[in-house]
């Protein structure tokens, strides 16, 4: 069965990006190390040192399939319906997009049609959601089953929070059941009950 | 010379209460396991867990000073002048309290007069800065040297934020230079740079 989770880098006063969108300041354990790690995607490889290495290359070894929101998927384009780490999309929308790229699925019945359909997918592997909002629904839901913090060391002030307000709060999660030290990041692996 | 340090309970989502001030959901911890640890004052004994017990045994042992600001002042009145850790109180207010318990000091002349007076009583130890705005007066003029973050695996969606807004943001911090897995809990100890 497929596990659904949703990860985010996220500075230690709970900000997913600056008051403008940025993510310079949380983004930067991505490209401040002597690993490097090619995507499917011509951006260029990441650069990590090695705990994260590992941490992203499980992440892509396990990944099935991603679920999107519009809001991504209009920054991204979805992908051009590959995620960089190599797996088959689902976008969730009110309305379809005029020019999905090929590859991609459209679901615009709710969250839980494409958790279902990204699921079959991804079989025994992992469903990544994507995107605050639309990982907010399906926590709203009961359809997420862990949340991976990239805690980064910095404090913003002010920002955009990972979950502005989950109906169901407040949530309890376990302990983490791993934690790996990076440098620039700490990363937190956790499982709701 | 002393280690200035902030410590505080904090959700996942980064707020050091819930909207109504509670603290709850972020104090559990304190009280869920099997180790005993009384405290100087009346209140009753901490039941926490080995990890979390050692982390509490080393703050007591180390502390020598305690900074609070008047709103932690007002609803504990300085803890009689003793912090239930053992350590004399400096308060740091625009206007003096009129019944300042004995062995309480008063400082109406700013967070620096604090600092430096609570440091010489401290010696090597701890000088712990308790509250948030006087952790963040603190952490703005540049007197913090660490700050302890007592991770507690719950979503609040909303609250009051650990440091609403330094006057310095983005302030960055080192990786913790330690971690401390407990139960309902995860100690995080970053350093200042």
């Amino acid at each position: 069965m497929a596990t659904i989770v949703t990860e985010m880098s996220m500075s230690l006063d709970g900000y997913v990006a600056d008051p403008s969108d940025g993510v310079d300041e949380l983004f930067g354990w991505y490209g401040n190390g002597p690993v490097e790690i090619q995507t499917v995607s011509d951006m260029p490889p990441f650069r990590v040192f090695e705990p994260s290495a590992r941490h992203i290359r499980e992440t892509m070894d396990a990944l099935g399939a991603v679920i999107t929101g519009r809001r991504l998927y209009d920054i991204t384009h979805g992908w051009e319906g590959r995620h960089p780490y190599d797996a088959p999309v689902w976008l969730v929308t009110h309305e379809a997009p005029d020019d999905p790229p090929p590859g991609l699925t459209v679901i615009t019945d709710g969250i839980e049609r494409a958790v279902s359909e990204a699921s079959a997918a991804a079989g025994d592997g992992i469903v990544s959601v994507a995107g605050g909002l639309t990982a907010q629904s399906c926590l709203d839901a009961g359809l997420l089953d862990e949340i991976w913090i990239d805690l980064v060391p910095v404090l913003l002030g002010e920002g955009i929070p990972f979950f502005p307000g989950p109906s169901t709060a407040p949530v309890h999660l376990k302990d983490p059941y791993r934690t790996i030290q990076g440098t620039g990041v700490t990363h937190l692996y956790y499982r709701l009950p």
